[in-house]
């Protein structure tokens, strides 16, 4: 009998310490699923403001959604643009920018005017291309980038409203930015131009010289492709790497590849429109690409930068410390994000002829 | 009786189960812990050479190691410096690379002379500094770096064989390549001498110039420090994110910290000449900095690619797919490695006068 107890209360200690085991190993190995994010340290080596877009920004809503119907799709698109309309009225107010929609070749701009507009950069325009997987920021909803661009470069930004999927999918999107940059080729010297873009609008940007460069239409003076989608399939080291490091785009296999299908629209993902890593890129003007050690497109970053070394085509590379995709926009009281603008314009001041 | 069997059935089956997941569990947890490596697929996106060293190159036996005496470090040295004058005997007949060995200063250095000197390179010299945490490659075992410069390049490259801890810890090795660079002052003008260098030998690269700087000592022509160690303490973003993706280091916390301290020798670790991002770097001639989106690193490139930036300094990054800690030199082969070697040198071209 005392035997018996003994042995019960073994078996009791062994149980509650596997019991314990047990749920410190569910913890550990559930905290990648539970919020799609692995726990790292917040880098001390970035300013205190983008500190705080590395702790504390929640992951997008949708990080993981995978949505079947066009309908789905309009309620997260919908979900965002209201977002996206908040963020845009207080940048524009903050900046001092006016922004105007008009019609350019039949495409839907905004222009953005900075409250000055430096006056060695008059007669000069930068073509802004936003980003969002080919599916958000419609209506013009995706001008944050444009408006900050306007405001520290002091120049005019012209950001293009493409078409997008479920109902415009490729090439409607690039046959819109096509459209706008051939009208703005009536106004201005090809010299005189510069387009950036980041995410989706940096692959659009890549993919717009490419489409201008097949048709024989002039180039721009330089373009500044920020982590460019520059492979829209999952190929390229950070997307598996970086998964879960990246707290704005997380992983490709939530919305993102998704949104890549979707726009595709049964075209084979390494088309060099839809997947500009794939270009014969010899030619292309002055490139500047900026990434962060956590994006999940450093590898659609440096495979694009590698590319341009290897065609010989001037191009620069920025990766920017602890930064994930694209939080180089983020906010525009960060210095890193100050930083950042301040490097754009100087690289399209460098290269306007 | 009959429910007490059933219950202990019961029981059973739980506890199997439960130390069957206890069991999974423990692996998933271990699989970091056993070998030090997260696993991820091998990046499709770089050459079968390359994907070769990615997959297949065993980490360094001494990855965690934590010698505590000078005997100790003398064995993990003897064992590395044992492979690197194979590699390098090897190296130097491949690329028929000539090896001298002389003194400069009352240093001690290597000079690799390739089969032909590119005509335009006569009368300038690359000064290589070898990596190797400030501790390994003693005796001119550190020189592959070098071979290979040499023979890519087609030009003169001085190696420093610097003194090193656990005998000569700071400011000795720094003393040394300082002493060398001074000698080649005598024979070469600034503007014809490129310095570069890995690792610890880009740390070295940028305390060099510090050095040279802060004593009047005209600046060399161009620098480049691969993947610097720019931050000799555990701060910096990929110290963190990529531990345990890097296959070269595997992490800061093994040899490579203690290292820092051997090295230190007491010094702050945050002294400019021990952790260069913290140097004032204006007027610092072109640099090229160079990383891998694996490496361990990658934040100590950037961190000091972006102090470059911000103090105006052309500085240039080159970012490798797929690639760990300094595998941009890993083996002469590899297209990447070919493709590296070309940069450095078209780099050191455009920047001599």
């Amino acid at each position: 009998m005392k035997s018996h107890i003994f042995s019960n209360n073994i078996l009791q200690l062994f149980l509650r310490g596997l019991l314990a085991f047990t749920i410190v190993c569910c913890w550990q190995l559930c905290a990648f699923a539970q919020d799609g994010m692995q726990q790292y340290p917040v880098p001390q080596t970035v300013s205190p403001q983008l500190q705080k877009f590395i702790t504390c920004t929640p992951l997008l809503p949708y990080w993981n959604a995978h949505p079947r119907t066009p309908a789905e799709w309009q309620k997260l698109v919908d979900q965002s643009a209201k977002v996206m309309r908040q963020k845009n009225a207080l940048l524009l107010a903050k900046l001092k920018v006016q922004v105007a929609t008009t019609k350019l070749n039949g495409v839907s701009v905004q222009t953005l005017i900075p409250e000055t507009v430096d006056p060695e950069q008059q007669g000069r325009v930068l073509l802004h291309i936003h980003g969002g997987g080919y599916v958000f920021h419609p209506d013009g909803t995706g001008i944050d980038e444009a408006i900050m661009m306007a405001a520290f470069s002091r120049m005019r930004v012209v950001s293009v409203d493409y078409r997008m999927p479920p109902k415009y999918p490729y090439p409607a999107a690039l046959d819109d930015v096509f459209l706008v940059y051939k009208e703005l080729l009536k106004t201005y010297t090809p010299k005189s131009i510069g387009v950036f873009g980041s995410s989706t609008g940096g692959g659009l940007t890549l993919a717009l010289v490419l489409r201008a460069k097949a048709e024989g239409v002039p180039l721009p003076a330089a373009i500044a492709p920020g982590s460019p989608w520059s492979d829209l399939a999952k190929i390229g080291d950070t997307y598996f790497t970086h998964a879960g490091q990246d707290n704005v785009l997380v992983t490709y296999d939530g919305w993102l590849g998704e949104a890549a299908r979707l726009y595709a629209n049964g075209h084979p993902l390494n088309d060099p429109y839809l997947s500009p890593v794939y270009a014969d890129v010899t030619g292309f003007p002055p490139a500047l690409l900026t990434s962060g050690t956590r994006d999940l497109f450093l590898s659609n970053t440096v495979r694009m930068h590698l590319k341009f070394l290897q065609a010989g085509v001037p191009a620069e590379l920025v990766v920017f410390e602890g930064m994930s995709h694209v939080l180089y926009q983020a906010d525009p009281d960060i210095p890193e994000v100050q930083f950042h603008f301040e490097l754009l314009r100087k690289f399209f001041v460098r290269n306007f002829q």
